[in-house]
């Protein structure tokens, strides 16, 4: 379930003055934008950047970033954004780092689906003038690059259907494998980025049920190994996507200036989608709520801004 | 240029009836079969299915394979579908052969556009349960695998944007590859699989003017060798999909037992595209008519439809 409240029936036009009147002059008001930002759903804050560009001949997400800064102008930016041209650009964020974020293309590409995944590569596409999977290859070498090019190349099947045998057969693969500590077989990758996520859960229960241990167990073998963190990243995201995004809210709580990204993509990503379950993961996990964390560690029209996603109808 | 001669106006209705006639009682009205469906486009055929399914609640494609027998069937069946499903339907047959036929799954993939690729990829999924990639990666070993996968899970781009010093550097990678006949290096692949049609055809005339040779000449190194034939494939079909399917037209003509659907995958391909322009390839390459040849070499039925698909409106 989503924590988006969104307004009925807003105007755009409105909308769009009301944007126009808070930056106007020195200074801005910035929680008459969060009162409207934060309040519209996908349709509607395209709406509103379409009314804002109509009226003023100016794009309302070029306006915020000349008039807001820090973590607020990124994060209120970002969620105006249409959602697959702001996975395309967090996805570009992440290559272009001195030390490429990998994490963060697996995320995207294991949380998201197969149709939301392609609106995200057509986004890359027009945007950076590449395509995304010239762009991951380019960057990265080896292992990683078989892993992350297989993952967000393959446009999965997303069926209910299951093969028990299949499911078998492979979880004794990665099991041989995981004995082995091959690690960087082929068919690792294989399985990992073409199976459907369905069939892939199958095979990781089977895999419990066989041996009695967890596929990322097996994993935890060299903490330091970049390539084999990042199959255990594949792994948790295809398991549970909401349980991943939790433990990415947990980490960015935990050091919000090493991963100062983390709690912002992920709220923005989910308040429209699931943010009130990974709340109750999020409950689970640490007995104290999400937006309690959140209300702690963060300040200012940023942490208005963010508890208004997560369902705080204060603003 | 297309070759197809469609109606202007026809009436899906009167050609749901005129098919349905031609398939009652013993034998068939093949004549009057070619005489409306080789003369149909994409649009008008989806719309005679459909009208046909609705008059006689059966598919038409079943209906024509009950009817009619060997390479008529097969052709105008093929024809009949959507091309999409069509394509799709050529991979899982290539897949599924005792000896895939890799040559084909790379002739769809790099002969189509990356929106043609992905309905194929849609179709593939709908019609299979599973999706295309883990499909020909679980066929499939080594580096051919690698390969295969890689060129048919981009979403290339398709931008007219070419980078001059990427030809360059590429060009010498590749040289390097080639000089050190390290043809399995990941690098190939990755270049040939990730990098835009323009990009790689800019790559590839660099590398001519740089070292006085084509890329395809240096892969000539072990005529035997399945996965190197296919990297020629994969560079032949980016240089110029209409040459390459050319050559394939060629090579089925001269042995139509060997390559018995090469003659009719491509002509029904292209029919409503560039059929024209790969007619005058053949004409310039063999210096006789595309249309002769196949005169000569066919008979009956299919001969009158794969002429009529050709331009020639005998019927």
């Amino acid at each position: 379930m989503a924590t988006l409240i969104a307004a009925k029936h807003p105007s755009p036009i409105d909308d769009a003055e009301t944007i126009k009147k808070a930056c106007k002059g020195l200074g801005t008001d910035e929680t008459s934008l969060i009162s409207i930002l934060a309040h519209r759903n996908v349709a509607q804050k395209k709406l509103v950047r379409q009314a804002y560009e109509e009226l003023y001949q100016e794009d309302l997400i070029q306006q915020l970033k000349s008039e807001l800064s820090g973590s607020f102008e990124r994060a209120i930016c970002n969620w105006t954004m249409d959602p697959a041209e702001r996975d395309a650009a967090f996805i570009k964020e992440a290559l272009k780092k001195a030390t490429p974020d990998y994490k963060v293309i697996i995320e995207i590409s294991c949380t998201r689906t197969s149709e939301e995944f392609l609106a995200i590569k057509r986004s890359y596409k027009s945007l950076y003038k590449h395509c995304l999977e010239e762009d991951v290859a380019s960057k990265t070498y080896g292992d990683i690059r078989r892993l992350l090019v297989g993952v967000i190349s393959t446009y999965r099947y997303e069926g209910e259907e299951i093969d028990e045998g299949m499911a078998h057969s492979e979880a004794n693969i990665l099991h041989q494998i995981i004995e082995k500590r091959a690690f960087n077989d082929d068919e690792i990758i294989r399985i990992l980025s073409t199976r459907s996520e369905k069939q892939l859960r199958a095979t990781f229960s089977t895999f419990r049920n066989m041996y009695g241990t967890t596929i990322t167990k097996g994993l935890l073998v060299n903490p330091i190994d970049e390539y084999i963190a990042l199959l255990r990243t594949t792994i948790r995201c295809i398991k549970s996507s909401q349980r991943y995004l939790t433990k990415v809210l947990c980490d960015a709580l935990n050091d919000l200036i090493a991963e100062e990204h983390g709690l912002s993509r992920v709220i923005i990503s989910r308040a429209e989608k699931d943010l009130k379950d990974i709340k109750d993961h999020y409950f689970k996990r640490n007995s104290v709520t999400l937006d309690n964390s959140v209300a702690n560690k963060t300040s200012g029209n940023y942490k208005t801004f963010i508890l208004a996603l997560l369902g705080n109808n204060s603003v």
